[in-house]
């Protein structure tokens, strides 16, 4: 299965990239063991994958009330909402890991409202899922209602942050066909 | 994570079921390994659950121009649209191992037109797909479509039927909140 | 207009059904005066067929909290909202013939939240079009709402098994582009 | 049920009418044996009832290549799409008048694609409930579609204009939740 | 740009129209400086034209509790839903002019959620807007909370007859692909 | 009106900002002679700021087959998809100039359909509208369509990637609640 294309695109040699990016890739390829597709396939645009990892990073990997098995969360139940693929398949890998579970990602990728989740990931959830279809409706009762929660402003803009980044990562994925590594269907099961 | 309900309703004991079903329930746990849910979770009202399985059994196990990975391909893509869980994730299981492939029930859960499928799947899916939301306007139009893929007119009734069966299986699913068996998650990976 | 296809499929003579199946037709016939047509469109698939009525007369002949014309009213509505010809013809002359009302039927046909039903009947309805569209979204709350209206569980079923049931029958009646019979149209006006 | 009420708001004495309203109402009354209560219910605003008849009699009692049965038939399916009741009971009737066709209407109502209908009336009901929906997107292809039929830039506006004048009515009665009479229901059958 | 067209259908030279629909529309160009396109794309139905604005000028002219303002405000929001270019546009600049404001009418255009509106215009447009989608919904609640703004039976009937007849002058204006006057992209700005 | 918040969240200082992020908004503002309220809003979180300021530079000021007209043109047509007032608003001054027509912005958010545009912008928002709304749909068909019109294939990315960035900065915007300053509603007309 591994001939088959994993973007619509020319995907390039990892060496010839800029060499910030090089480096960013080669780091994950020894630490993960294989080089996610996503990272061959955005390297046809240098300065789009710098920005993109960029917005990413500040994201997915910070502190705050959110975990980062929320933030995963958040990423595969508003992908499977735009019917990403890559994102579902290869966030729903690290979910798996972030979260120790071997089922809450297929759970909330297939129907969050009956996944195994607590009524802040509940809370944390609608408003993700609102923020993927009528973002122009967010008022002030979504604020007070994951406040109640126990989350801040910050966590708030979290997570309307991931899931617009991921709106965006969603339909370049769709757009590119990028196909997720082999890999990542059966990690952490 | 096994003292999680099953089912919204009582679950009876299997060796309270009415004679046949009893002995199909265990026939197939002999099989298998272990009950799947569906059968518990039904098992509070024996009628409807005989007829269930006597409806499923005469369109999934048949012979004919759909082999059975087409079968429970139908049942993925269509169940993924109706948001079920367990039928997602019990038969995402069956169609990993009849498909024996690994991957194939996640790319066909999350988005089939970006499955490794091929033109005469794709028109499978399809027709499936307008089945779920738009039974109504299906016109000769569709059945031309299918039979320039090879298929007969009694292929298509079995695309039809797995739909409109699993119309059934998805509400009652959703309804119950039925949950799939751990086993199911990994299994065939 | 007795000549025109009452299926896309064709249709076996009652004579040559399995026995079960052509006595249960023949007391039809003589019950109703004539034989309803998805009794011979289904006839083509005795297997499936059977099961059906097997599912169908396992709810809709049963005691229990919903009166037979309740049923048939979420017969009504819910294939209304599958646009399906056959159940809404069929059906709204029972519910016209059950609920003793030559009006309620077109009612709930076109716009049951204007129809000439109760508090209850309208939980029951909106209970009904829920599980056509959102089964997936199925809460606690639903289950509230109809308890307050003194369904209890076993009636809840009902109403979800029988919405569930023809979300099958009207994916098939519209597939088949089963035509209703002409007597329906004017029956118990 | 003639005690139920016909309007959220109050009706007056015909007699209290504008004298061309009055005598409109009066002379309608004499031709049909009863009042349409669109009558009834529209006169608590004589300016916007006089307004709304003499839109609607230019339409629909006009000649040219759409039968007046023609008409009927599109305000029957735009206004199913609209859940009206009033409309589609009431124009139901008059479209089984106007077609000699006791099933016509209902068929319309629930499906048109699956109702006894022409090529031609096809088109110019594939083209109405564009105009529904999404007259936005109305281009050059929908009228080469229904000059094919043999249907000329005058026949199109007038099923523009038919549907565009039961989106008002239809908005309008079910705002006033009109009721409709009785004596429809049954006519024609 | 003035010579593109500002309708599919021929439009009619002023002076050859009836002499009443002549009068209003020399009326009007004496007054705006400039002849509004709805005048002449309509002017090829003289008796549809005059009904149509005889049903608007009993509408948006009238005194009552909703200001003129309030009425456009009800046109631009409700023209929006449906992309009617032509409502928008000249309406837009009609509500600037109405509203003394020169950001109220793009604001309400693109989300009225977010405009510059108090609670009495936020209740006013989202009853608007539910008339334009489901009208068939509208029940007490609604009007209850139309009152507790100071809106009485007759604003919110008001309300309701302005989106009805949007709802037809929408479906025409897009049906007939009617082009706002340069004048009105400016107006008030 | 200078005095209603431009965002949900506090604004900070420009000359508190980190020093490319000041530089670039002072040299904006030195060009524009006023500083954009995107500019401030997105100033509470630098990191990500940062990221989506050097997305939006790689994309919207590169050369290629796409001209600056034609990729504010996306932006408008795409964010008035999504109900976003800050995007439309400010991008449709940006379209003005960019395209030396005071008219097209407000068509082009309206309805692109009947917007002044030529076979290949049609082609080009067809396909952004996909990437709004399907992306998970996007297949051949729409890439032999848009090179059909002289598009190559980085030119295809182009569009790809702006719907995608704005469908990102459109959920930002929402959710911030962020205001467009008075100065853009008026630009350019």
């Amino acid at each position: 299965m591994t001939d088959l294309p994993i973007s619509r695109y020319p995907v390039p040699d990892i060496l010839d990239l800029p060499e910030d990016l090089r480096d960013t890739v080669l780091a994950i390829q020894e630490k993960t063991g294989f080089v996610p597709n996503v990272f061959l396939a955005l390297a046809h645009r240098p300065d789009e994958m710098r920005a993109f990892f960029n917005y990413h990073n500040a994201l997915m990997e910070k502190d705050g009330g959110l975990s980062k098995a929320d933030r995963e969360m958040i990423v595969v139940a508003t992908s499977a909402e735009n019917n990403c693929q890559y994102c579902v398949v290869a966030h729903g890998a690290i979910l798996r890991i972030r979260a120790r579970n071997p089922l809450f990602a297929d759970q909330v990728a297939v129907n969050y409202l009956k996944a195994d989740i607590d009524d802040r990931q509940r809370a944390i959830l609608d408003f993700a899922i609102k923020m993927v279809h009528e973002s122009h409706a967010v008022d002030e009762a979504d604020f007070e209602s994951l406040k109640e929660h126990g989350l801040d402003d910050e966590d708030i803009w979290d997570i309307a942050s991931i899931t617009a980044l991921f709106a965006l990562s969603n339909r370049m994925a769709n757009f590119l066909a990028m196909r997720p590594n082999d890999e990542f269907f059966g990690m952490a099961r």
